[in-house]
């Protein structure tokens, strides 16, 4: 996979799990890294920053850093421990929000981000730029279908809970415990109708306003700051 | 300014105070609109969807809609009345990250969003898409100088609070009251100094887990939940 920007390399030299296969840098970056104590084990190529732009598209920031990567060791569902929280994205796949949602759970101590979107390389790179560093600090499971994930985080002994402009109750109104999965929806389609009967609740966030939907990883964080709350997580 | 996608488009179309001066939509685009109701109020030109491709960055999802539009009537600081939620933006410039923030704004009845930042005509038609149709609903008041704009907003009675890492006291146990300005800064750099001396108070949000910064968008949006819900605006 490919990570570029500060944040997701920086991060990623400095995880012991992850394997780097090339690694490009600008002289000022490989200087910063340096200063800041992040040895690369391996030895970068020094270029300059037009060789990074030509291997990216034209808005990708990577304020020279580029690295090719092994994907991390693959977290399977039956590897959770049942504690905490975690997050189930039901085919949410534009790159920009999934990494979004994986810096917040970061933020948020989610013990893993359970999804079924396999992403090309190219948009992993957005993911991980978007993550600022995240990956290397969720697991991500890769699940082929979401709802047999789901029967097993119930089995397991999780609470599901799934957000939905439809949901029956209020989010703020239900009684959430740990261990806890928030379960999202892509925008515009929402849940599947097999992943809402899956659910052992499903929760709808009341909107005093003119437009009734946020950005699903605007929705992602707030779900995630009410669950951590409720869930004692947040010092208050 | 340049417009596009459905929502933007659609409900640009629909808002009496826009004026709309080039209006080009496919096929289905326009039948979509008819479905809807939606008049346009200008005779559109129907083109291919490649036509729309042409005027915009590769990665603009236009769902077959583009327009040229004037900007709304501008609002100023001293026709906001003292009451409910407002933004202020200190050096949010990104495009996505401003729609987004303006998208969640609508959703939680903000009454209006005050920024330094004048964005370009491309990079208004990304921060419209993000903002998906919000800018329809939400003023943006653009004014000089931001901390002159804070002590207006000090002497018109809001309460302003600063969102920021090196804040004095938790988000969660500062007491909110009507009306209530939430401050936000650019990611990374924060707040400006004088940004915060100025602010009545300056809160952090305190996160549990390994990365101690969301998104700007994110942080917003739940800034905004906070407050909406402190001040007795979501319904619970």
């Amino acid at each position: 996979m490919i990570l570029y920007g500060w944040h997701s390399v920086a991060m990623a030299l400095a995880n012991p799990e992850r394997r780097i296969r090339r690694l490009m840098l600008t002289e000022n970056a490989a200087r910063r890294l340096a200063d800041e104590g992040v040895k690369s084990g391996i030895e970068p190529e020094i270029v300059r920053p037009q060789e990074i732009d030509r291997l990216l598209s034209p808005d990708a920031v990577h304020q020279g850093l580029f690295a090719e990567a092994d994907a991390l060791p693959a977290l399977a569902l039956e590897d959770l421990t049942a504690q905490g929280l975690v997050v189930v994205l039901d085919q949410i796949t534009d790159p920009h929000n999934v990494g979004a949602i994986l810096r917040s759970a970061a933020a948020f101590a989610v013990k893993a981000v359970i999804t079924t979107a396999r992403h090309s390389p190219q948009a992993s790179g957005v993911l991980a730029k978007a993550a600022s560093g995240a990956l290397e600090l969720v697991p991500v499971v890769t699940v082929g279908n979401l709802a047999r994930g789901l029967i097993a985080l119930n089995e397991l002994g999780f609470q599901t809970v799934g957000l939905d402009s439809e949901g029956q109750e209020n989010l703020g109104s239900i009684a959430l415990r740990e261990p806890l999965a928030l379960v999202l929806g892509a925008e515009g389609r929402g849940l599947r109708q097999l992943t809402r009967d899956t659910c052992s609740a499903v929760a709808r966030l009341d909107l005093p306003g003119g437009i009734k939907s946020l950005n699903v990883s605007n929705a992602a964080a707030i779900a995630l700051y009410v669950g951590a709350s409720r869930l004692g997580l947040m010092t208050v």
